[in-house]
């Protein structure tokens, strides 16, 4: 499996990028990673860094889309920055698919644009894969800030596409899918979710009905399917949540003398195992789902170990074809768009 | 000032109720309250307790609406239920405020047929108060959850209601009010939140902008507006991440051995502390705005720390004269309501 990395556009790139695709090839036997981006800059980092020749090879482009470039605009003029070299030449069939940490919204348009969407498919949706409270278990949140104003009709796509992914990436049997929220009752939501429960209902999916946002990090589901607008407000949320309870902690623990303060030094290794798993790399990114080649978004703090992590994640769904397989599940549930 | 109190309905009523309100007179010189409900079940609770007889007075009404009430039935058919007879009176004049812990639905559908909504107003607003990570400073967020599928004009009167409350209850001088959003800059957010954001730029309030979910406990504004669904999106959010941070670290303090139960010991009173603000009573409940009277919604679970405050910030809704500050700011701002 071939993975082509755009190098720039994220915070700490290209340094970081460069060393989380060393570390993932070291990982994965049959995994190539192609740096995108100047290859002068790439070549000089890579220079220290001990590697196996064949695994990494850097492919050059001159620009750079930063986060301040609107998206369209910078896919259209920027043609020769790393993001638009990688997304043509992933469309083009060169690589089985694709890693960015660059501008969220510049990626989105170009990898429908340029790698286009898989037939049958209205929008392609950003997915994070979301911790739970089981170490071993993850929920994908589709979409989790892409689409705004979303049809019904796209929610029951973001359903199946979900499901796919939980079933071929994850091997997850028959993935339990759920509709995000503000009542678990059927009669419950607002115009949106009470039209797209109907549609739901009628897919050969494993819908298991509405959950509230409480129920987000419990594992209830496999797949939780939302409006994007929806996913952003609890993604969001989670995230100000988790830095207000360190930042509360951490006052009462100034606040409360030598005996909090001793009690910190011994209980830090659990608060370190929850902080990191509050501030989990895979909230910051996701996947694209209802794209024909495989598109990972890759947060735009990552460091090394995130670009490693969404460099194998790329690998999987590689692997797993992904594409193919939603494209099929799409077409065994037979879609019917209305306009 | 007399406050009405519907003492059944809640999950730990009527008895936290009878207790909240014995602990409210004590703490308020001029607080009245009068305990709706069963007066054989009341007046046997209230036989052992020490209070000033002529600031406890019992209302009877023989009925309860529960969780599983149909909300608009159960205020049309059950007329002698403690939360129908205390809307009725407070519609008459009788008090100057109301509390409940009742079915939500049901109380909101009462005060909006029974108490009536202050001219101008399409619809009743449920507004939690939120804890921010200054222990002095709170923020209303309006909606909370009340209502769903918005018109960009509710979000308007939301903003304005909102900000009474603030300057009038809390003594904030031009509060802040804030749009939530799914990004900062004005040109972000769904169809619904870009046409609020150019209501929100024509008022004489001091709307900030945009505000993303993550700030929502870091006390950017004094005033969050929303729809119900993302507003409930995010308190369940929030309920959710406090319950799983907890479930987390109980599950690593258990498997650190005893160094870390040790440091949980000595950490006690920070994660307290901590826990306390995070499952805050005031994120349970809420006040209504918009309606002829003071009514406000202590959460299901209250108990009789959550009443006792459920009734103060009655109190102090009414004394504040809220409902005609209501009314006035939105004359000043003459909403022209579209159809």
């Amino acid at each position: 499996m071939k993975i082509v990395l755009d190098c720039f556009g994220g915070d700490l790139c290209p340094d970081s990028a460069v060393e989380g695709a060393v570390a993932a090839v070291q990982e994965i036997k049959d995994l190539e990673v192609v740096l995108c981006g100047d290859e002068k800059i790439i070549n000089e980092l890579l220079k220290d860094k001990i590697y196996d020749k064949e695994k990494i090879t850097v492919r050059h482009a001159s620009e750079v889309i930063t986060n301040d470039d609107a998206p369209v605009l910078a896919i259209r003029r920027k043609k020769d920055s790393s993001m638009v070299v990688a997304l043509k030449a992933l469309a083009n069939g060169e690589y089985d698919g694709m890693v960015s940490s660059g501008n969220t919204g510049a990626l989105l348009v170009g990898a429908t644009l340029l790698v286009k969407l898989i037939d049958g498919v209205q929008r392609a949706s950003l997915s994070p894969l979301l911790p739970t409270i089981f170490d071993d278990k993850n929920t994908i949140l589709v979409d989790g800030g892409a689409n705004v104003d979303c049809k019904p009709s796209m929610l029951r796509e973001f359903a199946i596409m979900g499901g796919a992914y939980m079933s071929a990436v994850k091997g997850i049997e028959n993935p339990k899918v759920a509709l995000l929220n503000n009542g678990a009752e059927e009669e419950k939501g607002n115009s949106l979710t009470k039209e797209a429960h109907a549609l739901l209902k009628n897919t050969d999916i494993n819908f298991i009905g509405n959950i509230e946002a409480r129920d987000l990090l419990f594992g209830v589901a496999d797949v939780i399917v939302a409006d994007g607008f929806d996913g952003n407000m609890c993604l969001k949320t989670a995230e100000g949540m988790g830095k207000a309870v360190f930042t509360l902690l951490k006052r009462y623990i100034m606040e409360g003398g030598l005996k909090a303060k001793l009690g910190y030094l011994l209980l830090k290794p659990s608060l370190r195992k929850l902080k990191k798993i509050m501030s989990s790399d895979s909230v910051g990114g996701g996947v694209f789902l209802g794209v024909k080649k495989v598109v990972v978004k890759a947060h735009g703090a990552s460091n090394a170990v995130a670009f490693k992590n969404a460099l194998i994640r790329a690998y999987e769904m590689a692997k797993a074809d992904l594409p193919a397989k939603i494209e099929n599940a799409l077409k065994q549930n037979s879609i019917q768009v209305e306009e």
